[in-house]
């Protein structure tokens, strides 16, 4: 493993410095003051979606259940936070025992929210719970970007097959969590390799215009890709002039050519040609793949073209014009005293200046309406009236510091399916909206 | 280290499947074909900057730089690659070998870049350049939107200190690259502890709302704060009312308090009213820190504000509106068969569509106008004119497989600093413009 004062971060070997060092300042000032271990409720939610948008998608928790079981201080950390007197000696002790013994409910991933849903709930030791603030927040508001964006997307596909290949358009690893966020989203597939090594995700790929580029003539490359990946692959057709390399692409792969990508043009007016030539070369199973600057808004304007799957890149993983969400962990309740079974009190920041928040654990309710569809998220704080009990959304996760929520990918993506399907039907408008449920505080 | 199916992405021991794909497809027929091995030239470029800004920022080279050299596949990623069918035999083969053997040129990290800029060439066989593609535009497009926000924000900050401290709003790997980028942009310290370790980056951070909450008063806290981080901490002062609590600061720490913090309301207002409040309580040398929503304009906003120092984050972090750069990795010259010393043939994609580039080796010039100040970027191929011999911008990074151009941030972050001020003056505007340099094709 690399530490280089430059190195790539590939070999961090644990979660727990993706961290703000106020975390540790705060541990330490608390373990002093003899209030460390007072018992805890930390939240995470969002005071709004980001504009226009009229639902938001819950990804990463399966990331953040890794990166809790991952946190723990290791031997060349904790001499990293010695040696820059980030913390003293006892603190330093402290983080060497350091493992979370707390409790984590939640949404479950893949599931919507709206304003004031509580995401998730860590309860435990002030300590122990303030220090996983940075890296949950890192991970779910990274994620449940991606997944926005990806599920605007497969709404505008209609069920047309959908490719995640943004990986050269943000950070390395940024591009892995992106490509599982996008399956959690709706997306089919990945041109990730990693994203398939490490969350199982489809991976696909077959050329770029560097390898036309590579031969002598376009028909030397298409020979030698056709002879390498077979007759089902996927030929690029416009590096030099398109309707000559359909022509090339169907001689020399037959009908059986699997699929033709365009990348460049007027996507409709090229789809449609395309499609028109392949059927009289009678490639009339020969599919038209799409991947030149996509968003949602492409993705619906092609609706009428004969379009087979749509590759979307630079869109999806900076999720479409908001990057991030805007979820804060924030501390809810905490006991007056470090005695276990000291009473918990709601607490609340009060300033004139904003970022106002509401005191006390939080559960979320999303009932049926008269006809069956929702029209309120409910947030409450207190007992659950009984008629909401069956409508609760939060789910265990972490039990006594030991993972109890984990699940693959596709549990969370056939939730986000079926999560849309119960809102209104006015969450599946691409146009800029107010979100499609009220919350109601109770 | 953690390689389960929904494993945080800490542990992948190499970057070598931070690849799409295409990139294997293409090596596997390209080895089968025999043309593998022809010489071949590729180089990252950008076509246009984003909407409304007069430079860019090259920033990444170093972490490119270890990407490169941590390029290798491991038995476990061959065994993947086998698994799933992505290659064949004697492809898997051929990855087991591999370590670039080939030559780096590039702009050095820091250093400006304008539309057509030869940022980054690569040289060697296609094979084991096309593999390097997607790592290497992770790297570059991810950490140069970042310093080129970082770029405008240090221009609007005016000397005043700049804290980066976004990561929680973005992946928490992503999060360690900007703070290095932000950092050679021209911040000076980041929240984020894996920043200091991995890159030596200086962290800091005292504390948070919820150390405030935590404490049965706010006097408590500060109390606590104080005892445990010293009189020179900085106090959070917007918990409940801000007047009490600068008077509480003042109180508790005495007129040696470090700083104060405000986090929300009317900055410029709130910022006037504590400086009176604290120079009439004698605490003239407590500086004000600000860290609320900033971005460049909000940072300019408050030049006239008594104000020391700016904590900035999601606007940071997501390239201020531009999370992404368009830089591309594009074949543009390669050898007509696979012998040693087969001439170099310039190649470029040529259809209709758009996405045109310019065939051949290029090197990038910014030769000083006659008032010292240059008016172009000049971008030629070809013998190099004898009058721009020395105003060449590209620098060895890597021969023949060995890394010969690692340097710490500390170096791009000032070589930034006197790029920025050989720019024409109209480079420091915030306002949107065009590119400040015309690229000049030879």
């Amino acid at each position: 493993m690399n530490h280089g004062p430059s190195g790539l971060s590939v070999a961090v070997p644990s979660t727990a410095l993706f961290t703000d060092h106020y975390e540790l300042t705060m541990l330490r000032a608390a373990l002093r003051a003899g209030t460390a271990h007072r018992h805890s409720v930390f939240e995470v939610f969002t005071r709004r979606l980001p504009e226009g948008r009229r639902y938001g998608v819950v990804a990463g928790t399966g990331r953040v259940l890794d990166a809790i079981a991952n946190f723990r201080f290791e031997q060349d950390q904790l001499e990293f936070l010695d040696r820059t007197g980030v913390v003293d000696g006892p603190t330093l002790q402290w983080l060497a025992e350091y493992r979370f013994t707390g409790d984590v409910h939640g949404y479950p991933e893949g599931e919507v929210y709206f304003p004031g849903s509580p995401i998730l709930r860590v309860t435990g030791t002030f300590a122990e719970c303030v220090l996983l603030e940075t890296v949950v927040l890192s991970v779910l508001n990274h994620d449940s970007a991606v997944a926005a964006a990806a599920s605007r997307m497969a709404i505008a596909a209609r069920g047309r097959s959908l490719i995640e290949m943004g990986a050269r358009r943000t950070h390395e690893l940024a591009a892995v969590a992106a490509s599982r966020a996008a399956f959690i989203g709706g997306f089919d597939t990945t041109s990730n390799l990693a994203a398939g090594y490490r969350h199982g995700i489809p991976t696909v790929g077959t050329s770029a215009h560097a390898f036309t580029l590579l031969h002598d003539t376009e028909r030397d490359a298409f020979r030698a890709q056709v002879d390498s990946l077979g007759r089902g692959t996927t030929l690029l057709v416009d590096t030099y002039d398109v309707a000559e390399a359909v022509r090339a692409a169907v001689e020399i792969a037959g009908p059986e050519l699997g699929a033709v990508r365009i990348d460049s043009g007027d996507l409709l007016l090229v789809a449609h040609r395309v499609r028109r030539q392949l059927d009289e070369l009678g490639a009339r199973d020969t599919r038209i793949v799409v991947t030149s600057d996509l968003d949602e808004y492409a993705i619906a304007s092609l609706a009428a073209a004969p379009v087979d799957a749509y590759g979307v890149g630079t869109q999806l993983v900076t999720g479409s014009g908001h990057p991030t969400c805007s979820m804060v962990y924030k501390l809810v309740a905490r006991a007056g005293g470090e005695a276990p079974d000291t009473p918990l009190v709601p607490v609340a920041k009060k300033s004139a200046g904003g970022k106002l928040s509401i005191g006390g654990v939080k559960w979320g309710a999303r009932p049926a309406g008269p006809d069956g569809v929702p029209t309120t998220e409910i947030v409450g704080t207190g007992p659950v009236p009984e008629e909401l009990a069956g409508d609760l959304i939060q789910v265990e996760l972490v039990r006594g510091g030991e993972i109890v929520g984990a699940e693959p990918p596709s549990a969370a993506r056939k939730r986000h399916r079926e999560a849309l399907e119960r809102l209104p039907l006015s969450a599946g408008q691409l146009s800029r909206g107010e979100p499609v449920l009220l919350t109601e505080y109770r």
